[in-house]
C-alpha cells in the first residue's frame, strides 16, 4: 500500500541541554553514569544551577530518529508535545528545518513548559539523562493527527512515553489507528517501560500482537522479561514480536526475525565524542531501511553506520551527510 | 588600587542560535557575508523559518570575553540586559557557570524578550550574524552597579551597545563612575559604532580622553576615521587614545602605546572551523594580561592564543582548557 510518510514517530518533544562534566559530579549528584532519571522542575533547576556552561539543541529520542530519517533522504513525520514557549519554537524550528513533517500544535493551557533533558557527558563519552519532561508528558489522544498514522508505513513509538498516562493513551489509539490501516508498528524500549507497572500492560501488549518491530538494548531487554541472561531474554520475546532488535553497544546488533538471526558488528569510529543519540540513530538508519523494503543485514548496517556519525560528535542531531553515507 | 575584579564588561546580553549554510543561502537573504545585520522581530523570524537546524548558546561580544577572561583564571563581571524567559534563563546560567558575576535583574516589564544572533556559518568558516537584541537594547543607567564599576581595574565597554539611546546612556555613567575610581575604560569597536550620527559622538569621546584601550579589526578602524588606508587611520587615532590594538585576522594584531607600535602574528591553528568570537577571544587574553599588568607584547600574544582555541571551534565560548594555555 502506498503512503505518504516512511515513518511517523510520537516521542518526547524536548530540548537538549549539553554540558560536560567528570565522574566526582555525577557521584555528588548521585547520578549513575549511563542512567535516565526523571527530574521534576525544581530538581532540574537545582541541577541546572550547579551544572556548567551548556549548548541546548533538540532533542528527544524518537525525535532524533525522526532527525535521522530525513537526514537519510526518509520521509519522516513527529508528534509530541511542546509548549507556547522559546524552547517550544526552537525545538520545532529544528524539526522542520531537518524536513521533518510536524505540526502538533502547542500545548493551550500553558500549564507546563516545554520539557529539557540536561545531559551530562563524562570525559569517556558516556552520556547522563536527566528529564525534565514538562510539556511532553502532556500529550493526549485528541492531539493525534490519525491521518498522518494511517497515512505512514511504520509508525514508531517511544519507550519513554510509555510510562505517563496521557501519552500511553495516546499511543494506545495510535497503534489501533495503524493496525486499521493494516502499518507496521515499531517501538523501542526504554528502561522506563520496565519499572514495575509499566512492565505488565506492555508484555501484554507484546502478547497480544500489539508490536511487530521491537527495539531494545540488552539491558532493557532482559530487565522487561526478568530473565537472567541475554539468551533467555531473547528467547522470551523473539517469538512473540514478529521482528527483534537489540543494540549492543560497541558489540553491534542482531536481529531476529522469522526464526532467523542476523547480526552486524558496530561500524568503526575514530573517536568516540559522546553516545548521547546513538540508539536513537541506530534506529533511525534500521527504520529507513526497512520502509525502503530492505532486507534484515542492510537495515542492521545502515543503523549502525547512522550510530557510528553520532556517537563522533557531540549531541543527538547528524552533522554529516548521512544521505551520502547510507546511500539507501 | 586594589580591585575587586579585574575586568567588569558592559554588552549585550544574547544567545547565539548558530546554523551552517552555504554561499548561495546567504545571497538568497542579501547578507553580506561576514557582516552583521540588526533585524527587527520579523525579519529575525523570516531568517529563522529559512535557516537550517541550529544549536543554541550564549552568547554576546563582550559576555563572550568575559566568559574567556573567566576561564583564564580573571576576575570578570558582566553587566547586561535579559529578558525574564528561557532565553534569559540560559544566559544567565551560562554566565554564572563560567565563573562570571552576572546579577543584572531581567526586564521588569516583560515588553521585549532576550535577545537572539542567528549566525550563519559557511564552509569558509566565516560567520555573518543576524542580531535581533530584544531586552539587550533596553539596559539602562539604572540597571548598573555602580559599586563593581568602581571596583573593576578595567571596564570594558561593546561598541554595538553604543548604537541605541538607552544603553549608550548607561554605558556614558559608567565611564564617569570609573574615571571618578581612577580605573582604565577599554571599548571594543563595532561597524555599528563607525555609522552615521554615532560615529561623531563616539569621536567626540576619545578627543575627550575618555577611552584609555581601544580595540578595533582594519576595517572598523578605518570606517570610524574615514581614511583609506589603515596607516592613516592608525595615525589618527593613535594620539588620542593612551593604547590603540588593532586585529587584523590571519595577519595577527599590532598595539601602540605610548609612540611604541608592538606586532604579533596569528597563533597557528590546524583547522578554522568556525571564526565566531575571534574578536571577543582576543580581547579577552589582550584584558586577562593587562589586568596583571603585563607587557604589550604578552598582552598580544595572549590575545592571540585566546583566538586561536576558539576558532578552532564552532561557538564563541571556549572548550579547551584557556587557564593551562594562556598561564598567565
Amino acid at each position: 500500500m502506498d503512503s505518504q510518510y516512511d515513518i511517523v514517530a510520537i516521542g518526547d518533544a524536548i530540548v537538549d541541554v549539553i554540558a560536560t562534566c567528570d565522574d566526582a559530579f555525577l557521584a555528588e549528584h548521585d547520578l549513575p553514569k549511563g542512567s535516565m532519571q526523571l527530574l521534576d522542575t525544581d530538581a532540574a533547576d537545582r541541577l541546572y544551577a550547579a551544572m556548567g556552561t551548556a549548548q541546548e539543541t533538540s532533542g528527544g529520542s524518537a525525535a532524533n530518529s525522526m532527525a535521522g530519517i530525513a537526514a537519510m533522504g526518509g520521509r519522516a513525520a513527529f508528534i509530541g508535545q511542546v509548549a507556547d514557549d522559546q524552547l517550544g519554537t526552537i525545538f520545532r524550528h529544528d524539526m522542520t528545518a531537518l524536513g521533518v513533517d510536524y505540526d502538533t500544535p502547542p500545548l493551550a493551557n500553558g500549564s507546563k513548559p516545554t520539557g529539557r533533558c540536561l545531559i551530562l557527558v563524562t570525559p569517556d563519552a558516556h552520556r547522563t539523562m536527566n528529564t525534565c519532561p514538562g510539556a511532553s508528558h502532556e500529550l493526549t489522544p485528541d492531539a493525534l493527527d490519525s491521518d498522518k498514522i494511517a497515512n505512514s508505513a511504520i509508525l514508531f513509538l517511544e519507550g519513554y512515553l510509555w510510562g505517563p498516562e496521557k501519552p500511553r493513551a495516546a499511543m494506545l489509539k495510535a497503534i489501533e489507528t495503524a493496525h486499521a490501516a493494516n502499518r507496521e508498528i515499531a517501538f523501542t524500549l526504554s528502561e522506563s517501560v520496565c519499572m514495575p507497572g509499566r512492565r505488565e500492560t506492555f508484555s501484554q501488549m507484546i502478547r497480544d500482537r500489539g508490536i511487530d518491530l521491537l527495539f531494545a538494548n540488552e539491558l532493557e531487554l532482559m530487565q522487561l522479561t526478568g530473565d537472567q541472561s541475554l539468551g533467555q531474554a531473547i528467547a522470551s520475546v523473539a517469538d512473540k514480536v514478529p521482528c527483534l532488535v537489540v543494540t549492543r553497544g560497541e558489540h553491534g546488533a542482531i536481529a531476529f526475525a522469522d526464526g532467523e538471526g542476523v547480526e552486524v558488528p558496530a561500524a568503526p569510529v575514530e573517536r568516540v565524542v559522546d553516545t548521547t543519540g546513538a540508539g536513537d540513530l541506530f534506529a533511525a538508519g534500521f527504520l529507513a531501511a526497512r520502509a525502503r523494503r530492505h532486507d534484515l543485514a542492510r537495515c542492521l548496517h545502515t543503523g549502525a553506520t547512522a550510530a557510528a556519525e553520532i556517537i563522533s560528535h557531540f549531541g543527538a542531531r547528524p552533522e554529516a551527510d548521512l544521505k551520502a553515507l547510507v546511500r539507501l
